[in-house]
């Protein structure tokens, strides 16, 4: 049985990082808000008529008998249920650990182009998004960047954990970097050679076959100024 | 063996959900930067010497054989290890997509104060605090609370999930809501009538003998104007 995968319609957002490692482990879902004429009602239409465990917000995972939320937790069920990840009980939660940092970064970002309120325009919080991208690009993105590449340094293997195959730590770096890179193309440039590790892993997840087939496909939605990685040039410098 | 808990000595901060929890379950531990001179200059040491598994920041739990960090992470591995929380995979699921929303929420509740710059000081940034405080009293602290109290409100028992006992969802609510009350006190003492399970879970878990000892204890620090919940009386409006 296909999963349901109930997540904002036309832009990749937090649900590329599901789609990603559903994608690339070839597990079969629906990307249910894509087949009615208007997903973007449909969603909190859905969430509004959950009568028990109700999720505050999408991406939502819906397996037929049950619905998770929150992307952390989606990609640990993925990661235990098809085992996209360490199989022992202390690597998976370590796992678990890392997608919660990359959740902060995302959140971090996301606040780079709306640091008064989600709520207003992005044209509406310019002049503060600018004070905050400078800090943004400047201490934060260095941080945690180093810290992932001192996670994968960690060990000989090509992945950011130890072993012989990628895991849903992998599909979630391909996507943080090439959204870090399509946001903030400058100063990504400049800091790339310092994170050698992060940017093989990206490179092999994209090589992927089944990876290298989504991303050509209409099932995989462009960047854009929606969802969480945008790229307004006023925001980026080397 | 008790756990080492690290985590800034002087606020509640994060490290409060966890503290909490362990409280409450009465389960051994050490607040490690406490047992030192200078606890805030032993955390960043402790965290740059670790060889495997780093961790991006604390709150972080060591167990002897591995180093825990990311609140939600801690939590879980407390839920299973302990029986914090459902005996089934699905429910704790659930408890671990709820602790995912509290730390979204208190993650807002600090970009607030420091909606510019977590590395700036309040004070370089209050202009665009001030905004942030309106949408966030008014927009978001409504979203997320309704969300709570509508999962408490789905079963009849008296906690935030059914059944007999207390999860760690319920002590981190407990915080959460002590949190709100401290920060916006007369936005909240507006709202509280809107919450009232939430308010009971609450009074419940500070009611429990293990949490009123600790409360009284001087291992329980203070809310100030350090940490995430800070009361900066013109952030608030009823």
């Amino acid at each position: 049985m296909a999963y349901d995968l109930w997540y904002w319609p036309t832009l990749p957002g937090r649900g590329e990082f599901v789609r990603l490692a559903l994608e690339a482990a070839q597990i079969p879902y629906k990307d249910r808000a894509r087949e009615v004429e208007d997903g973007f009602s449909a969603i909190p239409q859905h969430l509004d008529a959950m009568d028990t465990r109700h999720a505050f917000a999408v991406p939502l995972l819906e397996t037929g008998s049950e619905s998770i939320a929150q992307t952390p937790n989606i990609l640990l069920f993925l990661a235990q249920e098809h085992g996209l990840g360490p199989k022992d009980a202390a690597g998976i939660r370590y796992l678990n650990q890392l997608q919660c940092d990359i959740a902060d970064m995302v959140e971090e970002v996301h606040a780079v182009h709306h640091p008064i309120s989600t709520s207003l325009y992005y044209e509406d919080q310019k002049d503060a998004a600018k004070l905050a991208a400078k800090h943004f690009r400047e201490e934060r993105i260095p941080k945690y960047l180093s810290h992932f590449e001192r996670v994968a340094s960690a060990h000989d293997g090509d992945w950011l954990l130890s072993g012989e195959d990628w895991s849903t730590g992998d599909t979630s770096i391909a996507y943080l970097l090439d959204g870090l890179h399509f946001m903030f193309p400058k100063r990504m440039n400049a800091l790339a050679p310092e994170y050698p590790r992060l940017h093989s892993i990206r490179d092999q997840i994209f090589a992927l076959d089944a990876i290298a087939a989504y991303r050509s496909s209409d099932r995989c939605a462009s960047f854009g100024t929606e969802g969480i990685f945008r790229n307004y040039p006023e925001l980026d410098a080397g």
